[in-house]
């Protein structure tokens, strides 16, 4: 490996060590900025933040929908993941399943700029896919769970969605702590809520597909989005 | 009452029509504005907001500090109603009261500029005491529903707020509709979760007080607080 590896389609594969944390230290710095300053902030001011010139970040990724559309893309990857084990541990506890889930995003929400929490919305096919990804592994918690009886019936993946992303934007101006604890608190509650013999009618949810056209607009032949041109 | 009142603290018992519209405009300008840009909204983008001169704004709130209280205290104001509304309707159906105490504060939400869901806090004691009235309140509601058997014992007035303050932040990007739908079945399900025989075991709730001391510091020989000091 030299320090003459040439820019390009090619230089992936093969990131050196220090190519490799400049990439992670623009996408840390991005979901900062995107998260203060929303979609527009300065990309130069993104190239402060990490600490690295501003050409080094356009060698990474080539224009701000790259950039934005990988911000996304990682956090849909962090839910995905939460969403699968708790889909995994489903059978034996759909609740605490759900708990450790919703948790876990709460944990982890500094790395989630995602549409439902207020980050950007990006046009890449991918995101669709996760999201897809993600309502079929809730779904399918939510099968196990009814499977058991442990759950309403009129329950559907957005619900758990919706939910997540109330519980992941901060309250604001409380110690950490103690937001912590409330969140926890209302989760619990939501959760106790999710049990069979209701009280209360719920109105019908949105589908899936409806919500998510709004949270990543779809392919490119419906609408090319900028980020899959070359620059 | 002539045209030349003079301006100063005597000015507010007998404000002219138009006095009264003007101040009206300029807190509806200061809402819109605390909301978007923070405490720091300059004020003479609050005053072209409101169509009044800044020195109009001057007239009505001497300082920066004067317009968010009122701003604060208008919000609380308006959930307090809400919740003693639903203290005198909790002894025939506690759930029912809660659930028409939080979806009529989603419902005016954009009047609620509070610091729970990202407004801004004030010194201003009167704050602190309409807190009191509101936790009270929504203690009464809980008081009725427990003497009904309606909830689960280990519910307290500050899950209500935090639910409260959760689902008045707009979910982004959906349509409002789509919103409120989504909205209203997390509510709905959150009260199913109120109800007695629970599973899951919440962590200690903090108390009213020890939530409320970083949402109203109290009087400014207290703790100042550093949101009130941007200017």
């Amino acid at each position: 490996m030299t320090a003459s590896t040439p820019p390009g389609k090619s230089l992936r594969p093969r990131l050196r060590a220090d190519a490799a944390r400049n990439r992670a230290q623009v996408l840390a710095a991005a979901r900062t900025a995107f998260r203060e300053l929303g979609t527009a902030a300065p990309l130069d001011e993104i190239a402060r933040r990490a600490g690295v010139n501003i050409a080094t970040l356009y060698r990474r990724f080539p224009d701000r929908d790259a950039l934005i559309a990988q911000v996304v893309l990682d956090g849909f990857a962090v839910v995905l993941d939460a969403a699968r084990t708790a889909a995994q541990t489903a059978r034996t506890d759909p609740l605490g399943a759900l708990e450790t889930f919703m948790l876990s995003l709460v944990d982890n929400r500094e790395t989630l700029v995602l549409p439902l929490i207020g980050g950007p919305v990006t046009n890449d096919p991918q995101a669709r896919d996760l999201q897809r990804q993600i309502a079929a592994a809730l779904e399918e918690v939510l099968s196990a769970a009814r499977a058991r009886g442990a759950v309403r019936p009129d329950v559907a993946a957005v619900d758990l969605i919706t939910t997540a992303a109330l519980v992941c934007r901060p309250l604001p101006h409380l110690p950490q702590q103690q937001a912590a604890t409330l969140v926890t608190r209302h989760v619990g509650i939501f959760l106790d809520g999710l049990r069979p013999n209701t009280t209360r009618q719920l109105p019908t949810a949105p589908t899936h597909e409806e919500v998510a056209v709004h949270l990543a607009p779809g392919p490119p032949e419906e609408a090319p989005p900028s980020a899959a041109s070359d620059r």
